[in-house]
């Protein structure tokens, strides 16, 4: 068993401040960037294609959610993206009720097969975009985590993504192309029911994903590593800070004023105290697809 | 005098936790979304037009707010609500600032004549859209409802549809093309002056309205009855949460926190306490006019 | 030295509730109509470029910010702006990441030579502004006010404009061309460490600056003082709101809350006992470039 250290990917978030560029739906922008600033990152809203790319090379990590998607933004995240990947920068897919309706499901579709670092989303989410079930019918999951685990791994494999389950125990999945037949997955238990019930709660979780992949620890020859446990990192701080702010809210709408509050409070030993399991396991290798 | 079983509708909306669309303005996604999920309803913010048709189809309910009225969200309401005339999925349109300028009026007014279930506003908005009256110049409302009750009657009967008009009491009315010169009026009251010092309270309840009539409950031959019934329903699960919100409240932020809070926390009880009155009464008929 | 009678500003602009459009990002749009409603103003978040001119007519205040500058965004501040301009409506420019990337700082710096009564921005955009320094990578501001004053002073020079810096200790400038050399500069201390962790402290100051702007106090004879003292007003307004909400607050969330809760809360004389100093002051005279 591999373990991950989440309170050092903690510190050094909290020391770099990694500015995350999110080209993010409107309903949940003042909430991402009011996660990011609490949590110790720093968030810039861009999301028109006009100085989409020119951002995206200097920020430290990038966030793309068509919940609501204009033209614009997604003009901005192909700008953006094709930046990234020149620059090498890390990027988070969010595929908001992908599969729901056909608009927005051809562009995540498209740019889930582009290279993203890491995808993250709700169990029916990533069963439909694993090419498994129908997706979800707004921001709601009707899937468990356990039962689409095999669909994570799949996608992990043909999309080469870090793919990251959110439900009541988060799942985050990798592979390696020079090791087919294996899978790392790490499971983090926490968080609170009423995250469900406040908007935005899993946008900002792919938000703060980008910001702790935006954080530069290691050597490049551990990079394959590093970024998995900078996802599981960013999933611990969410747990934590889901279980601290159920522990004073008396409903949806103090859990999201306690929410940002923790998120600002968790210290590492908050972090290391997550249950988090990291397992390298076998699994059924399947034919790289081209979409 | 008619009564309404408001904790009945309670019970079987959260039950059914109703889809919403809301293609509503930008500045009260969030909080309108925040709502929804405190109440019970499940909201969906697309307000695009490539797939706002396409989700139509699959929505409980729909709102229809242009508050900040750009290209995608006029084409995108226009397709929705086509798609919920062909399926009968109920709509609700929210008149915001009717009247004020001119654009936004012109597109408030085509929708007004196309069918809505209910139409939710202050006692300006709705007013002028009865034809009376310069309309708001920005959220707030500067006429009383009790003034402009007449001019509700009138819309509901030019327009077909349930008009709501929010205040400090609010009034709900519904006439029936098969019995002209009858009208009947719903007063809820309750609520906290509060309200008017957040912005989204009358959005967001124009957004609950639309998961209520969502909501199935009866055998088709009720469905005028039901529908205003909803209307109402909804209306007093706001009006006791505002009531609620407000013994806690330090002022309007804090109040806003509360009342999202109490969304949840209300019981049927609650809502069977409300000061609700039925009555139908007899009023000038009008002359059906064409828009 | 000059005196500032903030109470008197406060009492007024309650008593008025000075409507205010805001065209402005839409991170921010939701708080910032919150800051304005709870402060006692009246917000109006038309952004769209069919109806910003009509609606900049009856506004007593314009605000215009572009954060995420779409093409309505930017056509609706020129016809505002324009608008504006016809009717002597004051007008603030929040020159949000000012020389971050190109697109937006185009546009931010042909409306700063465009005649805004006021332009209100942390010390690294108003030192890109004003020609010096490469502007902010995001929201955060890298440099201290003290280090951008003479800055700030040539912008007001070169504008025309009352130049506000927000920062630990806030600075707001004005010049007058009859009087080439000398300078007044208030300095408005309070606030509080929270506000840079809530996303839009800064864009909501703006907005609130534009509505005391609105606020018609004085004849015209000293309209150029009582401008002055009105932007002095809205920052003092601020900084006891800022000092109230953090002695309750817990954290980011909480401080939010609080903040508009003190914003509707803060009296004549928690203005007064704000630290506020006014000195007139010589500066070397900048010759005044086109742009």
């Amino acid at each position: 068993m591999t373990t991950v250290d989440v309170a050092a990917h903690l510190r050094t978030m909290r020391t770099q401040v990694p500015l995350v560029q999110c080209i993010t739906n409107t309903v949940v922008q003042q909430f991402s960037a009011n996660v990011l600033l609490a949590a110790g990152a720093s968030p810039a809203m861009l999301d028109h294609e006009a100085d989409a790319a020119q951002f995206a090379r200097i920020a430290d990590g990038i966030l793309v959610n068509f919940g609501t998607a204009t033209s614009h933004q997604l003009l901005a995240a192909d700008a953006a993206t094709a930046a990234a990947e020149q620059s090498g920068t890390p990027w988070v897919l969010d595929p908001v009720s992908y599969g729901g309706v056909e608009h927005r499901t051809v562009h995540i579709r498209r740019l889930a097969h582009s290279g993203p670092t890491c995808i993250r989303g709700n169990a029916s989410e990533i069963a439909a975009l694993a090419g498994a079930g129908a997706g979800g019918r707004g921001i709601e999951s009707t899937d468990e985590v356990d039962a689409v685990l095999d669909h994570a791994v799949r996608l992990a494999e043909v999309t080469g993504a870090i793919v990251a389950v959110s439900g009541a125990r988060d799942a985050i999945v990798t592979t390696d192309p020079d090791a087919p037949g294996r899978a790392r997955i790490a499971r983090v238990g926490g968080g609170s029911a009423l995250m469900p019930l406040t908007v935005g709660t899993g946008c900002s979780l792919a938000a703060l994903t980008a910001a702790y992949l935006g954080t530069r620890r290691t050597p490049a020859a551990e990079a394959r590593h590093d970024r998995f446990a900078a996802v599981v990192a960013a999933h611990a701080h969410f747990a934590a800070t889901g279980e601290r702010a159920a522990r004073t809210a008396e409903g949806p709408g103090s859990f999201a004023v306690a929410f940002l509050d923790a998120l600002h409070a968790v210290a590492e030993d908050d972090l290391t105290a997550v249950d988090v399991t990291v397992d390298d396991v076998t699994v059924d290798p399947v034919e790289r697809t081209r979409r």
